[in-house]
């Protein structure tokens, strides 16, 4: 079982003339902007050095390439908003990318059933933008809103900031029409909600990275838009707390709880200081809770909310609580949430672990590798190379962010930290990677979360569908 | 691409011998009462020859089991609480069957992140009554409950009675456990609710009907016991003031609805007739529907209710409304409901259809039905064969359940029927096969919902999962 990536060979000119022959949009790289822009990733951590974008604006363009680039054995890296963290959506080597920034058609919206099907370039923020005109919501939102594309959450199989409510795109996604590595359009684009007709192919492409085809189009079960809705910011002094927090959550808050954040006081600090943005409470705490509710009537959201919160003090587990009801202070509790990462970003070199771990884990994840990191003298030391390490993320998905500020990417940090930090989460019941996907690197990882025999079956589903190897090549499974 | 199922051969003397010898509990079903229980369906309609039931203890079994099968080329039926509706666990020929009811121990429940771990012989109900003492549900919930296994529920992508409330279980279950054809267990079994490392390659198992593999157990996410309940009964005129009350619902009830069901005026007098059921309205109607809500608050949950019903009234959608909130009434009201297919199949020999369909074609395919059967001459007339046609269903999930009842199962009533129904059903963006699964002879209709593509992967799947075909030969995608 190999995928032969090493036969891959870059473009050439007479590629080129190919795909302007047959009408494809094609951008340079050479370029210094283009190169900015295309081949590196948006946190600055990965570089490729792809030769040349193609901005298909249709299906067939797509099938059209990507027949043409296995019959030459050229290898393709699709790319959708570039907001990955991970690598997969830049050129490993010199692979040519296929960007699907111009197929971004709302192709369907029935507003009866509430699905919307959209081709893979709709921009996440816009989309729902769109559909909240009907009354619905699309199910899944990150902090990347503004730039992710539809295309790239399914691929990357995004959870997010409202798992806890709306559950995993396994399940929202309906259908996807996809463009097989060999330039076959698999029309799966089903808006079905109950489908029990034979195994349920498009599932194998969502979280796939781009390894096995291409998706041009998805159809995805929209939530309908919630009515009320309402934040509540905690702050506590101590993890064990959160965790008690959140299990009176699931009993009060019931079915209107749509999110359960943490972070950690570094965090806070960091988005204060790099985004210019006020702390939600008044006084510092170690921990910080951002609970949401969403539902259909207002009077019942308030009443279960305020008679939550005096459970909480009942039981001494918060030291400040803040309500938000109003709609700009709302946003402004997200806009803060979804800056964590940025600021980070800005505070130096942020090499991000994202994990699925159990929350009885959580916080001894973050103990572990600062003793680990200062027993390697690499952290808690004057002139120490690594500035801050922290943690924050989604309790009700046993969703960790682990980040290590560095003054540089890679280096000794990287090397102290992997494959260890892996091994202790693969250790703990985690996974090495719960909603940024594999990329560029931690295919490499995945025996510590992965049987033999599950990575053999991934790889012979790579070997079925993209038998050239063509598809985002060198990278995720292949590397295990 | 072919699965070469002709080169099965029957079993031996010699086979059971060694399956005897490596200490697996057998049953030979030449004795009338297992013939009765093994090869026969639920409903009669499907009738097997195989000539040994083997009952496996432990995952290893299985595991030797599958690979001395795989290695003589013995066609293998993998069989639960057989009540399935497609004859998917019916041995076509001289199959080997494979039934998992000594299979049935919980592994593992998680009460704080509410995950169970179940092997595949748990029945439902018990499995359910099991998590509830933890304060938890299994999100899937359907009329056979008590006898239907949690293996065969996850193997046919049931979807039941609450898929509007919980969803699918793409998104339900979190992991599995499966023996693959050639017997390597793929030990999929995760407990994580966000996972994005790799191709999820549970997904290809859920639904796929033992063809690819015998699912031995499965991690499932559990939904939350509900604190509050209520059913309403709706009595209504005609078909269009259903779909008018079910988009009311989601407004009104919004995150508490965990029901819609409809039926009509002849399942109603069927339930009354044959299972001696009093109808749960006064008088009779053309179209009855039950809603439930479960929630977390029961006072606000009633108010919610009681403000959608005025709604209704209000616009003169109902003849008669009923509401329930007593226990043993809301049991009593969900059993006339279950029992509705039992009560045809109790009127004569039923041909059941199980279709996604958008819901405003529903009442169209029963028009569409009668009409096609009376010019055939075989329905509306004295002495025809076909003695009721009747649609019921969930409504917030487009899906449908069609049954014609006639005096003889197959013969000419199915030779009209079929494919000329799926046909019909294709045409109007409905799926051959909701939930009941494709089955021993519905996969030849895939065609008319599924593109070549998608139905040509399907065939590279199985015969990637099991070269030789020896799961569950000849049905489903096999023939395609």
């Amino acid at each position: 079982m190999s995928t032969n990536t090493s036969s891959n060979r870059a473009i050439s000119q007479d590629d080129i003339d190919y795909f302007a022959r047959i009408g494809i949009n094609i951008v340079y790289a050479s370029e210094q902007q283009l190169e900015a822009k295309y081949n590196t990733d948006y946190f600055g951590k990965y570089h490729g050095s792809s030769q040349a974008v193609l901005f298909p604006t249709t299906t067939e363009e797509v099938s059209k390439i990507l027949a043409y680039c296995n019959e030459h054995k050229i290898g393709v890296v699709t790319q959708g908003g570039n907001s990955g963290t991970a690598g997969g959506a830049i050129a490993r080597q010199s692979e040519v990318i296929l960007s699907l920034r111009d197929m971004n058609k709302v192709r369907d919206l029935d507003v009866i059933s509430g699905v919307v099907v959209a081709e893979s370039g709709c921009v996440l923020a816009e989309l729902d933008e769109h559909v909240r005109e009907s009354g619905y919501i699309v199910p899944v939102d990150l902090g990347a809103k503004k730039r992710c594309m539809i295309g790239g959450n399914v691929s990357t199989n995004a959870g997010g900031l409202r798992y806890l409510r709306y559950g995993t795109l396994h399940g929202n996604v309906l259908g996807l029409e996809v463009v097989l590595a060999d330039g076959r359009i698999l029309d799966a684009l089903f808006s079905l909600k109950k489908d029990a007709s034979g195994y349920d192919v498009k599932q194998l492409f969502i979280g796939a990275e781009g390894t096995l085809g291409v998706v041009t189009a998805v159809s995805i079960a929209l939530a309908p838009k919630p009515r009320s809705s309402q934040i509540a910011v905690l702050g506590l002094s101590d993890f064990g707390k959160i965790q008690k927090a959140f299990v009176l959550a699931r009993q009060s808050l019931g079915e209107i709880i749509s999110a359960f954040e943490f972070w950690e006081r570094r965090c806070n600090e960091l988005v204060v200081q790099y985004e210019k943005n006020p702390s939600p409470l008044a006084s510092p705490h170690e921990f910080y809770v951002m609970i949401e509710t969403r539902g259909s009537f207002e009077r019942h959201d308030v009443e279960k909310m305020d008679a939550y919160l005096e459970v909480l003090a009942a039981e001494g587990l918060v030291e400040e609580t803040k309500v938000f009801r109003d709609a700009d202070e709302m946003e402004r509790t997200w806009l803060f949430r979804s800056q964590m990462a940025e600021a980070h970003a800005k505070s130096g070199c942020m090499h991000v672990y994202d994990f699925s771990l159990p929350s009885r884990y959580q916080h001894d994840l973050l103990v572990a590798v600062k003793a680990h990191l200062t027993d390697a003298g690499l952290y808690g030391v004057a002139g120490a190379p690594v500035r801050d390490v922290t943690i924050f993320g989604h309790i009700g998905d046993d969703n960790i962010h682990l980040q290590v500020v560095a003054d540089e990417y890679g280096g000794v940090v990287e090397e102290v930290m992997e494959p260890w930090v892996y091994e202790w989460v693969g250790g703990h019941g985690g996974s090495v990677a719960a909603e940024h996907g594999l990329g560029m690197h931690k295919g490499k990882f995945l025996k510590y979360s992965k049987s033999p025999v599950v990575i053999d079956t991934m790889k012979s589903i790579k070997q079925m569908l993209d038998p050239n190897g063509i598809m985002n090549p060198g990278k995720h499974v292949e590397r295990a």
